[in-house]
């Protein structure tokens, strides 16, 4: 069940779980999609600060994705957790990224926002300084 | 610009080329949408072939996806090259793997399918057994 792909010349190693045939040797692919889009944004948010001389100490993302109940195994939802840390000062120069990302230069986010809804929470120094998340409302 | 993707437990290095600021450390993100479905449409071939005791001798999957003139840069159709070289007794439950591939469980190229056009060739033992890549039609 192992694929080797070659992507822009570097070989990644795709592998199915043991369970269904396969020995674990590489990520199973369809998550390669969340990887996408975590790359695809975070790439676009480091170049946008490092125009404006910025750059977070330490930025993590984190992609959730909602699968379908019925075969094809789908993804229906995204939802993306930003997490970065920095000066306070930098502070909106970051989030602003995050909207020059997702408004305009992410492709994959474009792509995937045509048939499910990505949603995604900005984290600055362990606070939530943005989220578009709709809140389950919770029945009284 | 280099981010490490913990997926499923593996690690998997992103990185941007020298030229856009980055160290080429591993591939851009936004190919890793067609690596997943190469992996989801070739995992899914390989255990519906097994299934029935047989499996291809090489199988090569070459995706190539057609991305948009303008930002966001996305993918606008994506086209699969499946190379498969076996026994010619298998041929039909090579095409029929594709088939119900296709048609019924890799949940990527189902999603994808939503906002693009997806297009496969078969080349079995060197010969092109379908293809439903609407051909250009030539002027006389």
């Amino acid at each position: 069940m192992q694929f080797n792909a070659l992507v822009n010349g570097h070989t990644i190693v795709m592998d199915a779980p043991e369970r269904v045939g396969g020995e674990d040797h590489g990520p199973i692919p369809k998550p390669f999609v969340l990887t996408a889009l975590s790359g695809c944004t975070g790439m676009d948010i480091v170049a946008i600060m490092r125009k404006n001389g910025k750059q977070p100490d330490s930025f993590n993302i984190k992609v959730e994705g909602e699968i379908s109940k019925q075969p094809p195994i789908e993804y229906v939802a995204m939802h993306i957790t930003y997490e970065m840390e920095g000066n306070e000062s930098d502070k909106d120069d970051a989030m602003n990224a995050v909207n020059i990302s997702q408004e305009k230069y992410c492709g994959v986010s474009h792509m995937l926002k045509k048939i499910m809804p990505v949603t995604w929470d900005v984290m600055y120094n362990g606070h939530l300084i943005f989220t578009n998340k709709k809140e389950a409302v919770l029945a009284v």
